[in-house]
C-alpha cells in the first residue's frame, strides 16, 4: 500500500494504478462504515484509492473542526488490512493553498435539511469532492447512505458537472442497536450513547407504520418527532419526509421517501436515514432522473 | 473529422483519440483569432477537440445572446481544413437539462473589470468550461488573450480545483489596422468599423509611454482613457491598468501590467488589452504563482 501526500506524488502513482479504480473518499476516524466503502470497492474495481482529510471548508465557524476525531496510523493500519492500493494524505495547504478562491455550489438540493442547519457545509463538500475527483480521476466513487443529502448533493455535482466518474451509494452500516456508524458517535457520553438508539428506533416505527398504510408525510414526521421527544437527553433538530432525489419536503400522500432527522445529544448532533416506498431506490435513481 | 452533439458520443468517440489531445472551446463564427488557437493546438497535441456552443449562462439577461452570430456550415468547413479531430456541438438541452442546478465560482478574479460590468458573467463561463473539461478530458486547453479576464479566470479555477489540463493563452489576433478580431467586430457600421482601431491605438500609446518612463498607473489609465474619449463614437466603458494575475487595479508606480478596456460602438461592447512590463509575462504567471 503506497501513501501519499502532495498531488504530485498522487499522480505519479495514480498513473501506475489499473483501471476501473474505485475511490472512497474520507475525513478517517475509521469505522465499519467506511471500510463497508473500501470492501464495495475493493470488490468491484481494479485499483482501490482512500483520501483521509479533514476538509475545514465543510465546518461552520462553530463546529467541531478542531474536535474532529484523528488517528491516521490506526485508519492506515486498517486500510492495509482491506488490500487498498494508495492512500491520499493532503493537508490545507495543499488543498487550500494561498490565494484559493474558487467554490462549486449545487443550488437546490443543497438548501433544505442539513444544508438549511448548517450553511456554506454542502459548499464545502462539492468544492472538495470535485477536486479530490480531478486529482484522483476514479470510475466509481463511494459514499454512505447514513449521510444521504450529501449522496444527493454529490450525484447532482457529478451529473451537472459531467465528471466522468460513476457515485455508488452503500448502506447504512449499524451498531448491534441500530445507531448507525458515525466518528461522531465517540463524542457520545456513556449515557447519551444509550439513548442514541432512538433515532434509528423512530425511524422503523415510521417505516412500519407507512407500510401497515399510513401514508400521510404529516403524520410520518410526528411519528418520528414524538419518539425522539419521549426521550429525555435527546433535543430534536429536524425530523424529514422528503422526495428522496429533490428532497423537497413532502406534503399529502406518500409514495417513496427519505426520513431522515438530526438530534443533539448535548452538543454532538446525529443524523439518520431511512427509505421508504421502494425496494429499488438506489437503483433506480438514474432511471428516475432521466 | 468526426462531429457528435450528444455527451455519450463525444465520449465514445474520445476514447478512440490519442494523447496529449488539445481542446479549443469555442461559441463558434470562428475568425483568425479562434484558428490561431487550433493551429496551436493542432501543432502541439496528437488529437484535437473543438467545441462550438453558445453558452447562455454566461450573457446577462440585457446581452445579445439572441443575436450572437452563428454560422455552423462554415465554422465546420474551416474547422475541416485545419485538420481537427472532432468537433462537438451541443445544444442548451445537452448541457443544462432540466433540474439543472450546479455552478463553478472563482471569486477575486472574476470580480473587477468585465466581472464587474457583467454580473453573473464568470459564473457562467467557470462553469460551461469545467463541463467542457469534464466531458472532452483533455491534456492542453487553448484560451486567446483577448479575453484577458477571462484566461486569469479559468487558469485559476483550473488550478483551484485541480483540473488535469494545461491551460495555454494563445496571443490576440489583430486585422491590419489593428483591431482585436472578435466575433463582436460583425455587429459594427461601416462607420463604427472605422473608428474601432481606437482601442488599440490607445493601448499602444500607453505602452509606449511606459516604454519611454511613464510609470505611473493612473497617468497611463488617463493617457488611454484621453484617446477613446476623443474618438466621437467610441462610449468609453473602462480603462483598467492591473495586477496581470490578481487583476487588482494598480495604484503608483507600474512594473508590470495588464493594461485593458471596454468600449461601445452604440449598442456594440468590445474589449482589447496589452501586457507591460515583461515580456515573458505568459512563462511567468506559474512560478510568479507559486
Amino acid at each position: 500500500m503506497k501513501i501519499v501526500r502532495t498531488i504530485e506524488e498522487l499522480r505519479e502513482v495514480r498513473k501506475q494504478l489499473a483501471s476501473p479504480l474505485g475511490f472512497v473518499p474520507t475525513m478517517g476516524y475509521l469505522h465499519e462504515g467506511h471500510l463497508s466503502l473500501v470492501r464495495q470497492a475493493r470488490s468491484s474495481c481494479v485499483s482501490v484509492v482512500v483520501s483521509i482529510y479533514v476538509n475545514p471548508t465543510q465546518f461552520g465557524p462553530l463546529e467541531d473542526l478542531d474536535a474532529y476525531p484523528r488517528d491516521i496510523p490506526r485508519d492506515i493500519s486498517l486500510l492495509e488490512n482491506e488490500g487498498v492500493d494508495l492512500v491520499w494524505l493532503p493537508d490545507d495547504k495543499i488543498m487550500y493553498p494561498e490565494r484559493y478562491q474558487t467554490w462549486v455550489i449545487v443550488e437546490e438540493v443543497s438548501r433544505p435539511l442539513e444544508g438549511a442547519m448548517r450553511p456554506g457545509h454542502f459548499r464545502g463538500v462539492t468544492t472538495i469532492v470535485a477536486k479530490l475527483f480531478n486529482c484522483v480521476q476514479p470510475t466509481f466513487a463511494y459514499f454512505g447512505q447514513k449521510d444521504a443529502q450529501q449522496a444527493v448533493v454529490i450525484r447532482q455535482m457529478t451529473q451537472d458537472l459531467n465528471f466522468p466518474v460513476e457515485i455508488v451509494v452503500c448502506p447504512i452500516i449499524r451498531e448491534p442497536d441500530g445507531l448507525a456508524m458515525s466518528s461522531r458517535n465517540n463524542y457520545l457520553s456513556e449515557k447519551e450513547r444509550k439513548r442514541a438508539k432512538v433515532l434509528y428506533r423512530s425511524l422503523i416505527a415510521a417505516q412500519r407504520a407507512f407500510d401497515t398504510g399510513e401514508k400521510d408525510a404529516e403524520k410520518l414526521r410526528i411519528i418520528m418527532a414524538d419518539i425522539v421527544r419521549q426521550e429525555s437527553v435527546a433535543q430534536l433538530h429536524y425530523v424529514s419526509c422528503a422526495a428522496p432525489m429533490t428532497l423537497e419536503e413532502i406534503n399529502g400522500e406518500v409514495n417513496h421517501a427519505l426520513l431522515s432527522m438530526a438530534v443533539y445529544f448535548g452538543k454532538t448532533r446525529l443524523i439518520d436515514n431511512v427509505i421508504i416506498g421502494r425496494v429499488d431506490d438506489v437503483s433506480s435513481w438514474s432511471s428516475e432522473k432521466s
